[in-house]
C-alpha cells in the first residue's frame, strides 16, 4: 500500500436531494437579514490565514443552541450560556476566533466576555447580545490584542457576501470550508436555512459537535427553534466520528432573525415540518463535510442500518462500525475486511440478535454483499476492492430483526491523521 | 516530525517487583506438570512462523476462564464454555492456532470440535478435556487439513521447554513474543504462576482481551481459581487498549494442576491472597507487554489515576485517556499537548468534579507538572520533551477527591498502526 499523503483527495461530498428544497450559495448569509466576515487578525504569528469571524443579524434574533457534553467547558460556552440566559435566548451577533480554544486557562472567562464587549461597541448592541466561540489550542492564554487592533475592521467589512471570510476565519486543520444553504417555500414566502462549521479532529458523536453556527429568516418561536435543533443534531452531528474525541469546545448555535414575513412558527405541524427538513439537509451536508475532512481522511465513510428493533439501536451499532479504527484503517487500504464491520456490530452496546445481520460494502461503483446471516458468503474481490475504491463507502447493515433505521458519518483512518496530530500543537 | 516506521524501538517491558515473588523463565511450562509445543503446519502458505500450538497438563487441571464480552464470539469460545461445562471445569490440553479466527464461517463451531478431537486422539484424552482458541482474520472457512496432518508431530514434540514455540505459534502481528511467570511460597512449598499472552491490534478495554493462557502448579479449588482471574482480569487486561476494538475471540484460560504440593486453597485467606498477587504479576506484566507490542507502538503509554471518589471512576478516567487518539499520536509526536489528557479526562463518562485535577507527564527521565486545579501551570517544554522521549510515558493524573486508584494501558498511535490495518487480510 502506498503511503498517501498528497492533498489530492476529492472533499466534495454529494448532495441529497428532498422535493420542495434548493441548494443555494451564501453559507451563513443565504437567509435574508445576516451580515458577515473574517480577517486574519494574527493569533497565529506564522500563517497568513483568517482567525477571526463575526457574524451579525439586522434585528434580534431567537437563538437556539446545543453544547459540548464534556466536563471540562470551554469559557466561550460558559459566556454563551449566561448571555442567552440574559437575553431570554436571543441574539444579534457572534464573534468567533480559531487558534486558540481559551480553555483550561487563568482567564478564560473574563477574555469570552472582553471578545463580546469589543464586538458590542463595535456594532452599538449590548454585550448579552453577542455569543461567542473559539477553537483552538487547548490550555493556553488567549491574547487579546490582536482580536482588540482589529475588530472596528471586521465590523467595518460586515457584508451579506461576507459569508465566504467568515467560514474561513473559523477553520484549524480543515483543509476545505464548510458551507451549506438551502431554500424552500412556506406560506408563499421563501425561507432559508444556512450554515457555516468547522472541524476536522476531535470529533465524536454523544454531543454537539465542532463549532456549527446557522442562521434562518424564518420566523419561529425560540421553543421550537431549539426543538428542532435538538431533534436535528441527534440523528447528523451526534451521529458523527472522526475519532472518537469529544472536544471542549463544541456548540451548534442556530438563529432564526425572522425576515422572510411567515406566519410565525409556534406548534409542531406541516410548516415546522418543513423548517425542521430544510434545517436537517443543512446540517447533514455539513456533517458529511465535516466526515469527509476528516483530519487525514480519503474517504467519507457512511453507515446505513436497517432492521433495527428501534431507531436508538440502530444509530448505537452504526455509530459502532463508522469508530473502528481498524475497520477505518481497512477502508483507507481498500480491503474488503467485513470481518471488522462485524466485529464492530458485535461490540456495540445495543440489545439486538447477532445471527440475522447482513452486511452490503456500497459505493457509487456499486454494492457488493458480503455477509448473510452473521456469515460470510462467497463474494468477487475485484468488486468489492471497485467499491471501496471511491471516495465516499457506505456499509449497509440489516439487522433483519424491526423496522427501525439509522445512518452514522465518519472517515477513513490514514497515516496523515498521525502525521497532524504528532506535531499540531508545536 | 519523522515517518519512524522502523521496528529498532524497545519492546522490553520494566518488571515490577512485590516482596516474595521473583520472576521466572518459563512462561506457560514455568509451573510444575505443564508441557507445550509450536509449530507451522501451513494456515498461512506464505509465511514460515508457528501457527498452531499445544499446551498439556500432566493431570486433569483446574480451569477458569474469561471471554470476550463481543456479541459475535468465536467458535472456539461456544466449544470451550459447553466442555468446561461438561468436565466441571477441568482441562488436560488446549489447543490453539493462528492466522483464522473461526469465526463467522459456515462451519465454525464443527471445526472447532474437530481440534479437540484431534488433540484428544494425540493424547488420549477425551475431546471434552481440550480447550479450543483461534486468532486470525475473521470470517473465512477454517482449512482442518493442515491441522490434522500435524497433529501427531506437535504432541510427539510436547516438552518443558516447549514454552517458546507455543507462545511463537499464538503470534499474529506481534512483533514479540509475550510470556511471564513468577514464583513464590506457599506452606514452605515453591509455587509458580506463568503465561503467554498474543495480540496487537483489535484490543480494547471491558473484556478478556486477546489470548491468554496461564497456568500454575498451585493447588486450588475451581470456584477461587475463577474468583481470582476474574478479580485481576479486572485490573489488568480489562485496563487496556490498544484501539478500542472489542475481538470476538478474546480469552483468558487459566489452568491449575496442583503438582507443587501446598494445601488447596478453598476459600479467601492468606493463602489465596498471595496466590492472587502471582497471578497479578504475570497478568501485570503480560497486559503491559500487550500494550507495548500494541499494532504500530513505539511507546508504552500508562495513566495512574489517583484521588478518585471511587475505583471504578478512577479506571474510567484512566482508560479514557490511554484511549484518546488525539493524545495516542502526541505521545507518538512526543508533543506535551496536556490539553487532550484534561479533554479525554473530560469525556470519561464517570462523576467527579474538573476543577480540582491535576496532571503530570512521568516516564523514565523523571516528571513535569503540566496542569493543577484544571488548569495550565508553566512548565519546561525541553523537560516535558525529555520525558516523553522516553518508552514508556506515564500520564500522572490526581483528581483530588477521594482516595481510590486505578492503572490503564495502551500504546502511541503511529503510522506503523495505518500501515498494519489498511493491508492486514491480504
Amino acid at each position: 500500500m502506498d503511503h498517501k499523503t498528497d492533498n489530492t483527495v476529492s472533499k466534495e461530498v454529494s448532495y441529497e436531494q428532498a422535493e420542495g428544497y434548493r441548494y443555494v450559495e451564501g453559507g451563513v448569509c443565504a437567509a435574508k437579514g445576516y451580515r458577515a466576515n473574517g480577517l486574519n487578525c494574527g493569533l497565529n504569528p506564522v500563517k497568513e490565514k483568517n482567525d477571526l469571524a463575526l457574524l451579525v443579524s439586522e434585528t434580534p434574533a431567537r437563538a437556539a443552541a446545543v453544547y459540548t457534553t464534556n466536563k471540562v467547558k470551554g469559557a466561550p460556552i460558559l459566556v454563551c450560556r449566561e448571555h442567552l440566559e440574559r437575553t431570554g435566548n436571543t441574539a444579534r451577533a457572534v464573534i468567533v476566533n480559531s487558534k486558540n480554544a481559551n480553555t483550561c486557562n487563568a482567564d478564560g472567562v473574563e477574555k469570552a466576555e472582553r471578545m463580546c464587549s469589543l464586538a458590542a461597541n463595535a456594532l452599538g448592541i449590548a454585550p448579552e447580545e453577542v455569543l461567542v466561540a473559539s477553537t483552538g489550542v487547548i490550555g493556553e492564554i488567549l491574547p487579546i490584542e490582536p482580536i482588540e487592533s482589529h475588530m472596528e475592521k471586521l465590523a467595518e467589512g460586515l457584508s451579506v457576501s461576507g459569508n465566504l471570510e467568515a467560514a474561513k476565519a473559523i477553520m484549524t486543520t480543515d483543509t476545505v470550508k464548510k458551507e451549506a444553504a438551502v431554500e424552500f417555500e412556506l406560506d408563499g414566502r421563501l425561507c432559508r436555512v444556512g450554515g457555516m462549521a468547522k472541524g476536522s479532529g476531535m470529533i465524536c458523536p454523544n454531543m454537539a459537535t465542532t463549532l456549527n453556527f446557522i442562521t434562518t429568516d424564518c420566523l419561529i418561536t425560540a421553543e421550537m427553534l431549539q426543538q428542532a435543533l435538538s431533534e436535528i443534531v441527534r440523528v447528523t452531528y451526534n451521529c458523527l466520528s472522526v475519532d472518537g474525541d469529544t472536544s471542549t469546545n463544541d456548540m451548534v448555535l442556530l438563529l432564526a432573525g425572522g425576515a422572510a414575513g411567515n406566519e410565525e412558527i409556534a406548534e409542531d405541524g406541516e410548516a415546522y415540518q418543513k423548517f425542521r427538513t430544510a434545517l436537517y439537509l443543512v446540517m447533514l451536508h455539513l456533517t458529511k463535510m465535516l466526515a469527509k475532512d476528516g483530519e487525514g481522511a480519503t474517504k467519507l465513510l457512511e453507515c446505513r442500518v436497517s432492521g433495527a428493533p428501534d431507531e436508538e439501536c440502530a444509530r448505537i451499532v452504526a455509530k459502532s462500525v463508522i469508530s473502528s479504527p481498524l475497520l477505518k484503517c481497512a477502508v483507507f487500504g481498500e480491503d474488503a475486511n467485513w470481518g471488522r464491520v462485524l466485529c464492530a456490530i458485535g461490540y456495540a452496546e445495543a440489545d439486538f440478535e447477532i445471527g440475522r445481520v447482513g452486511v452490503f460494502l456500497s459505493g457509487k461503483n456499486g454494492s457488493v454483499e458480503v455477509c448473510r446471516d452473521g456469515a460470510g458468503v462467497p463474494f468477487s474481490e475485484a468488486a468489492a476492492k471497485e467499491v471501496l475504491s471511491g471516495d465516499e463507502v457506505t456499509i449497509l447493515v440489516d439487522l433483519g430483526q424491526g423496522e427501525a433505521q439509522a445512518r452514522a458519518f465518519g472517515c477513513d483512518l490514514t497515516y496523515d491523521y498521525v502525521r497532524i496530530n504528532g506535531d499540531y500543537r508545536s
